[in-house]
């Protein structure tokens, strides 16, 4: 009985917590600069850039812990977001990046415990999911933009510090007979390394699945040649030589970049946003909700004007030009939305403009794919979008007259969960009738995590069906034809239009939150799976119920007592 | 406060509960024979067979439930795998199989509420992953055995029910005005389908995402020609039709079967079994518990004398031909396990006898890959072991003197976790040192649920190194090659033995079982993701989660208070 009480206690509190906006002091935010990083030092010499991590022990995103060793906590990783973003844009000229420590003989002492032991359950699985993102956008950047991540691990790398590790293209280990690799989550704290350490070891490195199964029983970790031996580490060096070999080695791989050594880069200047108690204000995107009904109303506006004429013009107008600025807001909103109001569970998603505009924005993205700004502005795309689908909120796309769901923005309508296209016009508007139009960056540059594109991932296997599609592009598609072609979910007329959406939407928000996650997870990644998928899909998972489990999280759980000197005592059972 | 005492108490209660075998009484039983069936029929016509769901609405596997509307529990599922097994196996003359209802206007009503309501977390965590196998099961025989599932949907077939058809390589609706598919877990229930429904319509049927989405949040479900049209059903027919639809649909399947019309089939006879409060005794495998060190030590034994020399030999011995024979046994002992003995944390592999003869069992296998008893005989080793791979246990071999580690039981130690090699004689022995030996059977026709051989995952990408493998074929590798080729994870000698294992064990014995699940759940499956792999990885994963959540089982959540017209209240955040 006493669960049950407290269960409700929790689901009160929780309605009365976050019935409201969080004040702009709780408020988690995603947006900073190099100049106001606090654990993170960036440098650059000539092609090979050094990201420092040097975490100031006493500045913890929350009160309540020591960031010590290098231990990290959200606001720690949202520096290190910010960093690797600004590599990408500012700093053509980097070809190679040098990840590593600015505290002597410690590399990174992972996720900080204290502060996994104090968060909510919510915070902790998304925590664990923007971690995951930040990591993926490094080997996103060290295989797609030349911009290669060497690890230089100069003391111990434990849990996610040698989960940061394995998310650089090659890992250096100190070989001074003490410094060791270590994932002593299940161990210590009777959870499982939460940033795809487990799925990186067997499927990325080709670690053997029972050696991966000692080390992560194993809390001191493993050193030196063992190490290497084992493809834990790809190379150790002596403490006397370890420097010059990381230097050699960020060289090696910088010279084989195609990154232009002499471009100018493009400044992330900060965005232009306001929040207000129900609003969310960029200069492309905003955003509504309704805590009622529990819905964030997305509109994302078309270009407002022409576009830069030549590749010379979209490098001047930078951090301005549309489809980069739109990446931004977007990027921006979906990270305040997941963190910060978290009972807002389902997104919906319109867009204003005109369509011509954002086709052509595409077609620039696709005539001047190799440049090297524009490669990194479709890859943005790219992350931003995948970050959307592994968005525990349901995803509701609303096609209407004036909106301009072409290429880039069409994929919004295939990483929904559900779409409505009204057919025809509104009786009160003059607008013409909605349409949708397809575009290359539909079929191939903007994959899902799954390394196929929202259109395969929604019509596997059907090769005859995709060809159909590609002879539709650059035509308009009214809606009777987008429900022919399964473009869309629904098409209801003007008459049913408003209550259809209107039910749908109450429908969802009376639906279990957590039913609607598994769900959407289940269902959103048909087809083959990836490192990507596994981490997410899998592992997390898998983490998640850990996450909530007793032996964990319970009085006597791992977590919970960890530090404290007392030991855990765990429920035998298997599950 | 609560939760933490409350979590106290039922590790305590838990400690006290399973401290001792299960009474006879309360122990589940995996063996069961059609005569004693009392809630499927299972009748013969031809080529044809018919397996008609009846459930008995008052013969629980438990008290406290009724059966209503073939809703199905554990004990159901038992006699459903059974029935699987007893076609292919005493019935090779059967080509086809119509999977049906026995009731008038209901197909079946999927997992009982009452029953999910009421059962701890392990047990709904195991009757899903036992029910996932035996829809797994159905498929396989579809797929490899030549004896195709048809099923037969007369009425509602709801959540499991709909589930159970999805199984099935073609689904019949009848064509009524009201019979519907539904999966309406996610609304009535606030749980995910549990049986692999999500990812069978995605993946195995290429429903498309927004439909599935809408189905699934949609208790009704979707009838007749709209059923159809989104692929939910392969095939709608009106009642007057519906009985010689089906009829002839079978006999369409069977005209495409290999399957023998004139053979005789193999009777599966009443397994010898004694078990006692510490051991588990077959003919040809023993399992000794301790229950403080919390390890079932398993020991296999090859053949006792020599094999049938002939084809005809094989089919005269039948139950008792060796490999069916022990995949019968290991498969119940699992299973025992599994449901009858949470608390055993660890299962240890050892084997006894003659290599030789287990390698020429293997022979006999290969030789007659083509007879219909022989591929039998090899799909049940496979699914045997599959069944091993997904089970919540930690598996360690231990390869000492004496030991037939070869070719299928060779498999034993790749699907380890972790193995130990005797390097060398036991002091007090005479026997020679251990070897290990490959056969065919390594490289194919045991494959994991991810499509790869427990070689190839074990070693990724590796081709070269899986061709040495190769060329190693039926020669005797002794603990050093074996630790050359990353067969084995360590090979301690006389000296270190005892002491290495021993404290395996008991390290072992003191993580976390949960934390050791999800560990083991990640490393075990390198490579490339299957239909399978996506059940048991991501959506049992999300469903185990879920099934924890207060929104499905606290005192407010919609599992708890189905059917008692209470209204649930969820906690409104995302996660």
């Amino acid at each position: 009985m006493s669960t049950a009480i407290r269960v409700d206690e929790q689901a009160r509190q929780s309605e009365a917590r976050t019935a409201s906006a969080p004040s702009p002091a709780r408020r988690i935010e995603f947006s900073t600069q190099p100049e106001r990083y606090r654990h993170w030092t960036l440098s650059i010499d000539g092609r090979i850039a050094t990201l420092a991590m040097d975490v100031q022990e006493d500045a913890p995103l929350v009160p309540g812990y020591d960031l010590k060793l290098n231990s990290y906590d959200l606001g720690v990783d949202i520096e290190l977001y910010d960093a690797v973003q600004r590599l990408r844009f500012e700093h053509p000229e980097v070809a190679a990046v040098v990840l590593c420590s600015a505290k002597p003989q410690v590399f990174c002492a992972g996720a900080n415990i204290r502060m996994l032991a104090q968060s909510s359950h919510a915070h902790k699985v998304n925590f664990c999911k923007f971690t995951n993102e930040t990591r993926n956008s490094i080997e996103d950047a060290s295989a797609y933009s030349g911009q290669t991540y060497v690890c230089a691990v100069n003391g111990a790398a434990s849990g996610g510090g040698y989960e940061l590790a394995l998310a650089c293209e090659h890992i250096i280990l100190v070989d001074d007979g003490s410094s060791a690799v270590a994932l002593p989550e299940l161990p210590l704290l009777a959870v499982l390394p939460g940033t795809g350490g487990l799925t990186r070891l067997v499927d990325k490195r080709h670690v053997r699945r029972d050696r991966a199964d000692f080390l992560c029983t194993t809390s001191e970790g493993l050193r030196g040649k063992r190490a290497q031996e084992w493809r834990l580490v790809d190379e150790i060096a002596p403490r006397s030589r370890f420097e010059e070999t990381v230097h050699a080695r960020a060289l090696t791989f910088a010279a084989q970049s195609d990154r232009p050594a002499a471009a100018g880069g493009v400044a992330l200047t900060p965005l232009a946003r306001s929040i207000e108690e129900t609003t969310l204000t960029y200069d492309h995107l905003t955003v509504e909700l309704d805590r009622a009904l529990r819905t964030a109303a997305f509109t994302l506006h078309a270009p407002s004007g022409d576009l830069p004429p030549t590749l010379e013009a979209v490098h001047t107008a930078g951090a301005r030009f549309w489809p980069l600025a739109l990446a931004r807001e977007f990027d921006d909103a979906i990270l305040h939305l997941r963190l910060n109001e978290e009972e807002i569970g389902t997104w919906v998603f319109r867009t204003r403009g005109e369509a011509a505009l954002v086709e052509a924005a595409d077609r620039l993205l696709v005539e001047h794919a190799d440049d090297w700004l524009i490669r990194e502005i479709i890859l943005y795309l790219k992350r931003t979008l995948q970050r959307l689908d592994v968005s525990a909120r349901s995803l509701i796309a609303l096609i209407e007259p004036g909106s301009c769901f072409t290429g880039t923005l069409l994929e919004l309508v295939l990483a929904a969960d559900r779409s409505y296209m009204l057919a025809g016009r509104f009786a009160e508007s003059d607008l013409p009738p909605a349409t949708l139009r397809l575009t290359p960056l539909n079929f191939g540059p903007l994959p899902m995590n799954n390394a196929g594109t929202r259109l395969t991932s929604r019509f596997p296997a059907q090769a005859e069906h995709m060809a159909e599609l590609q002879s539709y592009m650059g035509r308009d598609i009214d809606a009777e034809t987008a429900d022919a072609l399964g473009l869309v979910t629904f098409t209801p007329d003007d008459i049913d239009w408003e209550d259809e959406v209107r039910l749908a939407l109450e429908e969802r928000a009376s639906f279990s939150p957590d039913a609607l996650t598994g769900m959407e997870a289940s269902l959103r990644f048909a087809g083959q799976e990836t490192l990507q998928t596994k981490i997410f899909g899998r592992l997390s998972a898998w983490q998640n119920w850990i996450f909530q489990r007793p032996n964990a999280v319970g009085e006597d759980g791992a977590l919970t007592l960890y530090g404290t000197g007392k030991q855990s005592r765990f429920r035998k059972q298997r599950v």
